[in-house]
């Protein structure tokens, strides 16, 4: 087999075509996308995507978690299949490639290999995991972690978005919609599964690499703290008799922010979302929440710190009931070194600059690694920019990542 | 003319019976009210309003602010008016009494009035001014500041609810539904106005005093200050290169709350709204924008504190930008001596007990205060709570409020 066939029939323009047009689904004011998971935005950019797979041979089939699956078939039928892919949907004020650009690298494989004749002994498949980003569903990576079997599907069921639509309802509205398509079980068994995407993150553009050979995935915890005060009159009620939302939430955050301080700069503490009740200038807070998202690459800080945020919060607040849930809570990852050498040994071998780090951001992958071997493919991303309109990667770059990705489909699936 | 007549006459059960009936216009759980101005809600109260004033005799018309006027002819038609009333609109988790108390007031007093066959000099007019509360179009009071001049309606006109809809739209909506009322000018000028009001504050309950003389209104600075700085990944952007809007809000709000430290707890000082984005869990925000509601009866303190608000906010900041914006400026104000000795001599004849003492809240009569001689009457109401489903005043206070108002109305319109 030569692996070098099939990347040689990558083509740049095609991939940068593909993802322009999937770009137009959810299309914001400054090259941004907002195309939220299981919404007729995500399916119409879903139904392009099936036609695009089709013409290249690929067969169809999506799963209880309406993870979207393409197949080329292998030579041999027995085989685990090589797996690769990513998600479709964006946060609300995201960009153009986060995930998409790992589903399209994954397409234009299964359309390199077409156009090569090339086929391998393994099944290839391309999934377009379901609800990666969690921004209208919280949280994020259900499709991957329901397909490895981490999270049973229907603990979500009552989830909500912010107009209350509950996730079961979303779910099987859009698997109303796509019952046309052959229904296949959540699970399955590959024999390794490689991702790509742009980095999101500063590192690859400032050293001038065009590839990044991931090594693994610093771990999350998420957590919504929810601080119940009383509402008053703003305008005769004394400091003294108030129970304010909004202070104690001020008073929380400056004492997480102590607690997370990190002088090395490779904590990553963020509040980011914030609900005050009932929200009007004139009257006492009596209710704010604010999350919490904590990510740290050694597995002791994560939990040391972690495990402090509702002592340091209850310490903090002065009047408020507390609450703190925590709602996602992964450890570091290393991904498995067989995949990680042939995503090195591909760069090389394509003759494209590439560099060891780990991930920043969590990814599917992350799920997948409990499954497979697994490993993944960054790009440089300009000034590191991600979940933003303006994020943005070169179609070059773009093609760099995608021939790493099928020269090393071709060399797992061999 | 016995001025104890009309006040004997006031009946405290169907003054009770209508407060409570009106309640039900938008109950919420908890004996609350969530009545927006210019809803249909808010348009069903009022014609229930305007059912019983016509029962007792009164002629009705509205302005074009939507500010609803009862009448009650005198004997000399040259003579201008005696005014009182309040607001009919609640904050959105409100209670039964703020505001409508007033407008409930004033038509018993007219019901006493027809029922007792007193007829004064001056007309006697009761009305219910539009949007007090400014919970749903900010700011607040724009029925009473429109009608005396303090304010062009149509420079409110692009003002949005949180639905977006303008207030323009809102008001056209509302008066073309009562098209069938007679339309009078915005602003008139009457003898007097006398507001009878909840204290919304502790002091009446604490001292056991039925009737409060209010002397001023402590005057009011409303702000709105936004931060913009950037979004990004919150699992991959290193501290330092972050833009933070949440982080810098965090810093404003405690240089805020040091500036607004007050060790005689005489000084307001609330951050009631918080609104964030993209305020999504995994996204460092770009903005955030929050209320300042900053109260004091000093004139000075009030100017020099809130003058320091834009400096105080830029110095504390680290990343953001600043844009500070004052909604509403209102200075202190003391109520003509007149009617003060008015009201006092009034709860003095009807044998209540009473209390000279400040507005804590601000209300309508503060702008009425600058077209004619002005005063307002408050009673107790529990724990000083109110803009709560818990708020809750005594059929009997609320009863002697009311011979208070109506002995007061009748001496000023004789």
């Amino acid at each position: 087999m030569a692996q070098g066939e099939a990347s040689a029939a990558v083509s740049e323009a095609r991939q940068w075509g593909r993802l322009m047009e999937m770009a137009s689904f959810g299309a914001i004011p400054g090259d941004g996308v907002n195309r939220a998971c299981l919404t007729p935005l995500d399916r119409a950019a879903r139904r392009r995507l099936i036609g695009w797979a089709q013409a290249a041979g690929a067969s169809i089939s999506i799963d209880d978690a309406a993870n979207l699956w393409l197949r080329r078939d292998g030579t041999d039928p027995t085989a685990a299949p090589v797996l690769t892919g990513s998600h479709m949907d964006t946060q609300p004020n995201g960009g153009r490639f986060d995930g998409m650009y790992g589903v399209i690298a994954g397409l234009e494989a299964l359309s390199a290999l077409a156009d090569a004749g090339t086929v391998c002994r393994r099944p290839i498949e391309v999934v377009a995991w379901t609800n990666e980003e969690g921004g209208r569903f919280a949280p994020g990576c259900m499709g991957s972690m329901s397909w490895a079997g981490l999270h049973p599907l229907s603990a979500w069921a009552d989830v909500t978005d912010p107009d209350g639509v509950r996730f079961a309802g979303a779910l099987a509205e859009h698997l109303a919609d796509e019952a046309d398509l052959p229904r296949r079980p959540l699970g399955s068994k590959p024999h390794a599964y490689v991702e790509a995407h742009i980095e999101q993150g500063p590192r690859l553009e400032a050293e001038g690499v065009d590839i990044g050979v991931v090594t693994g995935i610093q771990g999350s915890r998420w957590f919504t703290v929810t601080l119940s005060g009383e509402t008053a009159h703003a305008g005769t009620t004394p400091l003294a008799l108030r129970r304010d939302a909004v202070q104690d939430m001020v008073r929380a955050i400056g004492a997480l922010n102590a607690l997370m301080h990190d002088p090395k700069d490779v904590l990553r503490f963020t509040v980011g979302r914030i609900l005050v009740e009932p929200n009007t200038s004139n009257s006492v807070p009596s209710k704010a929440s604010f999350t919490v998202d904590f990510r740290h690459p050694d597995p002791a800080v994560l939990l040391a710190r972690g495990d402090a945020i509702p002592g340091v919060v209850q310490a903090a607040v002065r009047d408020a009931g507390v609450a703190v849930h925590e709602n996602f809570h992964v450890l570091p990852l290393q991904f498995d070194p067989a995949v990680v050498g042939a995503v090195e040994a591909a760069a090389a071998a394509e003759g494209v600059s590439a560099l060891r780090l780990p991930s920043g951001a969590f990814h599917d992958a992350q799920f997948v690694a409990a499954v497979c071997p697994t490993g993944m493919i960054f790009v440089p991303c300009r000034n590191g920019v991600s979940h933003n309109p303006a994020e943005y990667a070169t179609p070059a770059h773009l093609a760099a990542g995608t021939r790493v990705l099928t020269h090393t489909l071709v060399e797992l699936a061999t």
